[in-house]
């Protein structure tokens, strides 16, 4: 799996935006063309091509055309390097709680001069 | 658990920058100092802080100062929104897959006329 500091950055900067992420929310629905996609956004179409094309530059969506309609489509799996990156400061976090749990628990509780 | 817009971007901001990323992967080991944390990074001190500052924006870190000493520690629980936004387009994914398969079992396989 891809957990390039480049592929990241795309990922976080893709999602750091509510149209971005209204859109991803409408794909995970199912796949849908670019006009349908951009009727409740009130933007130009320019604007709005952004936006899709960012998302497409960061691997979150595929977009392909047939005829003059553009169709867009969430890839499966697309999230599992920010999840993979979630999950790791997770567990240094937790590896971390362990060891003062357990430097607590074998620390003498006696008088201390 | 606070899941707007605003607060979601600023989390998915925050994260889409490699400093800052290995900031907060640093932070998960356990608390540290301004100067100790900008050790490893080449950058002048006030774009090192600019880092700081916007990791503690998006509520990822906080810091305390004592005497001229200023220490950044990592927030419990302040990924939470991001997972949920994932969790979120997860479930919505899973269920239209479910869709798709309870369609493509109860659809009649009968020759076709």
């Amino acid at each position: 799996m891809d957990l390039s500091p480049v592929r990241l950055d795309a990922l976080f900067q893709a999602l750091g935006d509510p149209t971005r992420r209204a859109l991803i929310h409408r794909l995970a629905a199912g796949p849908a063309t670019v006009s349908d996609l951009a009727r409740p956004f009130d933007m130009t179409l320019p604007s709005f091509l952004l936006h899709i094309r960012k998302l497409e530059a960061s691997g979150l969506v595929l977009t392909s055309k047939d005829g003059r309609t553009r169709t867009v489509t969430l890839v499966p799996g697309a999230f599992t390097p920010v999840r993979t990156w979630l999950d790791d400061q997770r567990d240094l976090w937790e590896a971390r709680l362990d060891r003062l749990e357990t430097f607590v628990t074998d620390t003498p509780k006696g008088p201390r001069t």
